[in-house]
């Protein structure tokens, strides 16, 4: 793999996955590891992960104008090649019952969830998907030659459709539940340009997000990630995996 | 079924559910038939149907602030009675592929399917379905005691991802699994409380917004709705069901 894009990725998951793709033997040459303020206090693992890893280079991306600077910056770091990988990790989650959601939390998620995190983010990356798909003696699918994978979640299972009353979040159920369709449209929609499209459920991980109570460590979710990745093709594209490999239900 | 409420009945699906529900020897004895403006030019079919049938009443709906009169409009009418059924049938289609689809059509469907059409009004409608769930002798889960019909449609399922190409719909799509993800919630949430939710797919109906190509007509489709309406209960709430009872992956 050349290059892999990971958003969110100054913690939990986001963070895990730049720190394993810079440790592996097999390492990508870039890896570009955006967050909202990789200057702030909230980068500082991040930077300090980059200070130790010259492939890692860290890019600014808040919201739809900064998606474009961003392409810029990646497209300089690259040289006229391609963005083999694009890893749609960023994202809110919020609680709330049908009785107690207001409008504003359900457009927020689904702004930053489905709209910012993911449309936009692949619309503007595309051209450079592209164009790493097209790279020399590249053929079928797979995240070595042009992939983007939308990290989800089981709780966004429709089928599965867990713990609504332990844990309401509406806003965050529906975003991802619109989210995992945009999985499979772009799925449909980008197959024939060579490029995948996968949703990983990570697993329910202690992190800022999934809280202490999760059995799951981060690191060994992105190892799993990481695996899976690894082994997607075009028997795949389109699937709901989670960090094992399983199938989960849409 | 004393009262039944129909969102976007002044044309289409939603007309004709009113037509054969006024129409029926079991007619419910209030028929609350809400539209953007039942007093306009696109309210005449409407309210030349309601002038032969004296339990359709016309409710104007558009969004947040008038759906609080709706609920006062309604209220009036029930005389302390609750509402029964309430159908979750109005709503936007819209086509726009990952390349084309810009975040204002993204956000705009999934404000009006999502938001605007369902959580709102469930939200708003919630006191009268629960006081006719409480109604003496009243047992299970049905629509003759308290339920919630949303309209959905095969387009939105995830699992299926139908014809993508030929029809992307990335707005509507995102919309409708949203929506379909709120059915599952609000059915798991409202089950201990005597209200049955169930998400319905109409078919491919010739209307305005299934275009003359469809092959069904909107009566057939209609007469199949109301017969599986008719079958609900605690076995089938929470499901996603086409207009001849048949289940539809999520």
């Amino acid at each position: 793999m050349g290059s892999v894009l990971v958003t969110g990725s100054n913690r939990g998951i986001g963070l895990e996955l730049v720190r394993q793709l810079a440790a592996s033997p097999q390492a990508p040459q870039h890896i570009f590891a955006t967050c909202r303020e990789p200057d702030g206090p909230s980068g500082k693992a991040l930077r300090e992960l980059a200070a130790q890893h010259p492939s890692i280079k860290l890019v600014q991306l808040v919201s739809l104008p900064s998606i474009q600077g961003a392409v810029q910056a990646v497209e300089s770091h690259l040289k006229g090649q391609g963005l083999n990988l694009l890893i749609n990790n960023a994202g809110v989650s919020s609680h709330a019952t049908l009785q107690s959601v207001d409008s504003q939390e359900m457009l927020a998620a689904f702004t930053t969830n489905v709209i910012g995190a993911l449309v936009s983010l692949c619309q503007e990356f595309l051209p450079l998907l592209e164009k790493a798909a097209k790279g020399l003696g590249k053929e079928g699918l797979s995240c070595s030659r042009a992939a983007i994978i939308n990290v989800s979640t089981k709780v966004g299972s429709i089928g599965l459709c867990l713990g609504v009353l332990e844990a309401p979040m509406y806003p965050y159920r529906a975003s991802k539940a619109a989210q995992n369709m945009m999985t499979r449209c772009m799925a449909a929609e980008l197959k024939d340009k060579g490029i995948l499209c996968t949703a990983i459920h990570p697993g329910w991980v202690k992190t800022d997000m999934g809280t202490e109570k999760a059995p799951l460590t981060v690191e060994h979710s992105v190892r799993g990630i990481l695996t899976v990745l690894a082994s997607l093709s075009q028997d795949t594209t389109d699937a709901f995996l989670d960090w094992k490999g399983n199938s989960v239900p849409w």
